[in-house]
């Protein structure tokens, strides 16, 4: 006989135990309902993009690619043509870009697919993992309203999957850091911008050290810091930044964006939590207007939940079309892990099993009726098959977690955590949780 | 600037629009329902294995394999270690394997993912397609009783996903072809199993050729024709296969097993459509008891939708334990686009909403709080935030075929097919088509 393969986990490929992946279901339910009540269709993508589609993004993302060979091709036979997708926003690219006739625009849609990357893995960065993307894009144009409905949602979606944990949405707005830029005669306002982005890391001290190697005078560092710390949960942020005296179009009018985005999302959810941050930047030249950051509040965690921002234009390397957008992404695979760690999440029960049906009738009719009764209402109910030591039975029971076992001898009930029991009646119970 | 890169199509990996999304998703989740609801738990791999892995499996499937590269590493410099999986059977048997002390047995899994095969693709064969596996795998032993309730479960989703097509279930047990041959001292059964296979294709002439030439005897051929004909409804084929004469403890066995199997779907559904047809293969060396097919019955789609049956021993390269099973697999993607094909789904609504708000009034705040009340009772709402002229509201209603309109200024509700208005109250109506 051949020596046994060990069957071992890969490195940056997560797999999951029944109870995890039924959390994960939950999670993933919870996110797809939201997005679907707000009227946002589901699409997927093959894995598989085109290698110059793939590298048509600009980043330096290519180091991280997975190329597909066939395994009968000879090495180097073949040139490698195709890539897994490393994100959701190439994909989607492509997509509207080839789709454009049969989309009604605006075009509002989520994705929830795993994404893949061929890096070292380290903890918390994983080689496959689930990501959730939602945009809406517009063809020529696209309303400012979405540069609200968009993080408002999300947010929505993040409480729900946070439960206790606090979030807070974060936002910005790139026109009004482009307009300081533009009227202070910066031309490359990009060394500023890495170097306000590191605010919370370095601090102000750190960020004023690297503003003085880029050869700022001291007024103008004094001006980026004021403006980068600047922090607001009212629009009073429009006030303390008129007050620094520069004046510029593109300035008032990122100003008149993050007022009205600000407002809005208050409109959608008035107790939003919401803070105007006006050292968010978002990557670097992707963002032109609107940015936005979702993270937790009074927690350890400091790494965003998820962001985005608003985009120009989608799909310039493959349409002539203007594509202008706006959209957010956050990692389910990563979201997740933090729910488990927080407590918020309870890996728990081993199968949707809410009741098992133990076999202690001669006559497996009974059973097989009972279980098709309980379904018909929509409970999800196993039966023990096998039958035989009611010990065993209930042992299995309690292994996997199930609620409620049912006796089809003479229909008692036993809550397997309570203890209690009961005569039920398969017509009418209902399970106390889903 | 550079040229646009062409957005097109991969050959064999197929992707929808939103129309033809939505109704895959109604078809997953009535899958997943029913899983769900006979207690099946959701299992997901990593889309990846070791290549030690996925050749582990007999058969010619390697050549059919995707390995992943790195786009940075020079060709030939790493060794390809990983590939794609191509089924759910091997991932499954390492995910046994590997996770055998947290898994609670009999292990009731199902599993919904993608596959990948490198093969040229033609009509109908995709490189990338959703299938579908459910199986149940005991630890040394694992009762007769599961034999019946998978293809009993896939009867039941494959009836329900296939709505006014007939569907039947065949079944039989290699238990029985296999004793039949030991009692007339075949030693290979294998080229009689392959003639016999062919049954439906090239009819029992074309059967009776091959097996002349395979060199049996015309006492024989005839034995093993009659015997491959052999279709009935009821539990009659024992009678007309022991009218046959051959003796043999196998075949006893074998009828004893398919016996209880037929019997024991009906126990779960008196009126299911159950064809013992003893021509049924199903693979030449993986399956050693029952085998299942489900098919449409009269219809020009003459594949079968799934198919499955038992196996002694689910992974033998890679844990000295023994591990018996039954499952079956049936094709998503194939299935969706047969249903598609012969109209029983219909790709309309280009999303989920089901009612468009559209805006009338000056102020947003109403159809925002409008929107709120109807998502909150579970109906999923879009804002036409932009507003403007109604007929391109309306207009935008009828692309996306969304079935309501609500207009904010007085809660008038135009039913968008039957163009039928009335004044409706936010919270209590309720649409006709979920």
């Amino acid at each position: 006989m051949a020596p046994l393969i060990k069957p071992t986990p890969i490195t940056g490929f997560p797999e999951f135990l029944p109870e995890m992946r039924l959390v994960e279901q939950h999670l993933l339910d919870t996110v797809r309902q939201i997005f679907e009540r707000h009227g946002f269709c589901s699409i997927e993508t093959p894995l598989v993009e085109r290698l110059e589609v793939l590298l048509s993004k600009s980043g330096d993302s290519d180091k991280e690619m997975y190329v597909l060979g066939r395994l009968q091709d000879k090495k180097g036979e073949e040139e490698a043509r195709y890539g897994l997708h490393y994100d959701l926003t190439v994909p989607l690219a492509r997509y509207v870009a080839q789709h454009e006739q049969d989309l009604t625009f605006p075009f509002k849609r989520y994705q929830i697919q795993d994404s893949f990357r061929g890096e070292r893995p380290k903890l918390g960065r994983y080689r496959q993992f689930k990501q959730c993307d939602i945009d809406v894009i517009g063809r020529e144009n696209l309303s400012l309203e979405y540069d609200a409905l968009i993080p408002a949602i999300v947010l929505e979606v993040l409480q729900k999957c946070t439960g206790m944990l606090e979030v807070e949405l974060r936002l910005s707005n790139r026109k009004v850091l482009a307009g300081f830029c533009a009227a202070l005669k910066i031309e490359d306002p990009t060394p500023i911008l890495r170097a306000l982005d590191k605010i919370l890391k370095i601090g102000p001290d750190g960020v004023q050290e690297e503003l003085t190697e880029l050869g700022l005078d001291a007024k103008t560092i004094d001006l980026f810091l004021t403006l980068g710390q600047i922090k607001t949960e009212d629009t009073s942020f429009v006030d303390k930044i008129k007050a620094l005296g520069i004046k510029n179009d593109l300035l008032e009018m990122g100003l008149d964006e993050l007022v009205f985005c600000f407002n809005r999302i208050k409109a959608y959810n008035p107790s939003a939590p919401v803070v105007v941050d006006l050292s968010l930047i978002r990557g670097f030249d992707y963002y032109t207007g609107s940015v936005y950051e979702v993270a937790l509040r009074n927690s350890d965690f400091k790494d965003a939940l998820g962001g985005g921002g608003r985009y120009d234009n989608l799909a310039s390397t493959m349409t002539k079309t203007k594509l202008p957008g706006v959209g957010m992404t956050f990692g389910i695979s990563r979201l997740l892990g933090l729910l488990v760690d927080q407590g918020i999440m309870r890996p728990n029960r081993k199968s949707p099993v809410q009741v098992l049906v133990v076999n202690l009738e001669e006559d497996k009719q009974k059973m097989i009726d009972l279980g098709k009764q309980l379904r018909g209402r929509g409970i999800n109910t196993e039966l023990y098959l096998e039958g035989g030591k009611l010990q065993k039975q209930l042992k299995y029971a309690n292994d996997k977690k199930i609620p409620y076992v049912w006796f089809d001898s003479d229909n008692t009930l036993k809550n397997m955590e309570t203890g209690e029991q009961i005569i039920a009646d398969p017509t009418t119970w209902i399970p106390d949780n889903k």
